[in-house]
């Protein structure tokens, strides 16, 4: 979804993925990446499907992101 | 919405919050999820519907978060 | 969904409804919510969700709309 | 939601439920109805909002079908 | 749409139609539902689907919305 | 919304149609099909819009389905 | 949104405003149009995006409604 | 959808179309309306609803388009 | 999606998938996803995104159904 | 929606314009853009929202696009 | 989208804008609402349309919103 | 999605791509294919999701697609 200039010659596959994290939305959003770019190398951007999390005792206990996750498949 | 084994089971009932904090986005949920948990025990998960807040002087003064929750019906 | 100051510290709950009339909208709005005030007290804002209706012989019978309905947990 | 002409006086209320099963989709419709129906007597109409479910070594374990349920408020 | 149980053995088939008015929302409703009756007598009910307008020297010129009507296939 | 190369030459009409049954989803699916196939020869394939249906007595008195079809014009 | 003959050569811009009534939706646009005609003379049609309201004590205290306004910018 | 003042008195239909061409999308768009214009004269506009298309070989084959089309019920 | 305790760790991949069926939709999704499992091994969920099917003759010849799949990374 | 490194400072304001040729659809969104410019200096994208058109005698007599425009602030 | 008693005599305009931020969610909000207040100055309640960022080295670089924001006329 | 009686037997897998082109937009959904297609050989189908582009100086510099493929899992 990037529309700059240098990107013109670019092709790009989108992925869905699911972090999660007790800290926080950004935190889970960091994870699901951290852990994609074990094999995917080139991901470029990423965009927020959908927030939920786990719920005990009244408390929240971790969140959850959807995330769709952008890459080159140049690389 | 969860789809685990343990839970083949279960009949669970969505309910809708609207929460706020002047904190952020994660305080927001938790307080919509604590008030709520006084008269509703069993809350199991969460999903953000929308996000929103109230802004004063070009600052934002408190954020606001439209919640669906689950709950058993068991309890 | 309401975002001013002074609401800051509320919690809300959103309800949906059904309304209907045979007069108009507005009044099938507030026949939804006039019959729920009387177990619903602090009944704050409303929002259309669908607007429909019923056809007897090329006529409109009756206007049914859905609503949500935001309420404070407070009372 | 129905829009018959004997509907005209009546007010609804929508309720969201999650229902499964192991066996199929319709059973988890009936499934989730039946548990309501020992609080909620007067349920008059049901909408399938999702379906989903659960998989395990490559077979569907169960369905989940999360419904919207109208009631009328008379009863 | 509507779900009664006087209704379960008929087909219903959905026609979308515009309609307007210079008086307002519900007789542009009627206004469309009055024209199409002319040749399709089983119309049972309709769903708006948008309400728009034009606008004429900053004030609303007429009210204009779009219906899904629903009629029975028997006839 | 077929996209297979034999088709490249069709134009498709597409009719929403609602059915009905007692026994669950594929048979209210063929009931509204075998319903509109007496008077429409070339129905293709069919999207399902909505699910939803009828209850009584907290059971599941019959399914309802709103169907897209489309069907070739040549005929 | 218009796409008659003669709007060819026209280019439009959108933009999106809140109105509010105490009387009822048809005025709640009203006023929008009319206070943004002071500033903007070209509007040429709206689309309502929404339809809420406010209540107080049971009743509807007013009507607001999501607007998108199309002008041209020739002028 | 279009809204222009000498329409006030207009009630269109709308219908939903498939078209395809080897060439191109607007292609695909004249060739649904030229191929429905044979038996509905009015139509005044229409709206891409879905953009589609086969594939053979790694080259788009043909393009596919769905449109809802808007006509006068006078005619 | 899932969210519950024992799943805070893991990052889901979400995969779309479509199955067919002459039978039903519970079997339609069971093919895409045992079709599946010979490469993927840690599926563990699905969500239906859309119903669909093929008609020949009046009569339903197959069932389509398009599933976004969850599965972990960590296998 | 923009997303790349050189950009993390900017902030966007985001247009929604109507643009319409005879030609096709690029050349809509060209004219929009083109007579735009003439007073916003520094858009830099562009998202295609709604395409529709005009038909006269069964052709289309023109294309009609509605966009979301980002220009940045800065200027 | 405000809905409460003080507002019933005030008109908003609608605002679309994308902040962006190093450090998180709230404050990518925050930055765009702080930039715009430079010119606009009675934004009064933002909506989070969107949140995406951009990825390098398998980090989060930056957090991007899209808002909308209202904001009164009477200034 | 495509669904026509050879079909039966076929499980598909969907990919998400961004293509783009200077020169248009059949051009971009092209490259997009003809690029995928070096890896993955039985595409059959493709869906534009969004149609966007990049803007300098007043022109549309490129053309960007967000496409489904939809491609066969048995080759």
């Amino acid at each position: 979804m990037p529309a700059t200039a240098e990107m013109t010659d670019h092709i790009y596959k989108i992925l869905e993925l699911v972090g999660s994290s007790e800290k926080g939305i950004e935190d889970a959003i960091q994870n699901a990446i951290s852990r994609a770019s074990k094999t995917i190398r080139e991901m470029k951007w990423f965009e927020v499907v959908q927030t939920r999390g786990h719920v005990e005792n009244g408390s929240v206990r971790h969140y959850q992101v959807i995330l769709r996750v952008g890459f080159t498949l140049e690389e």
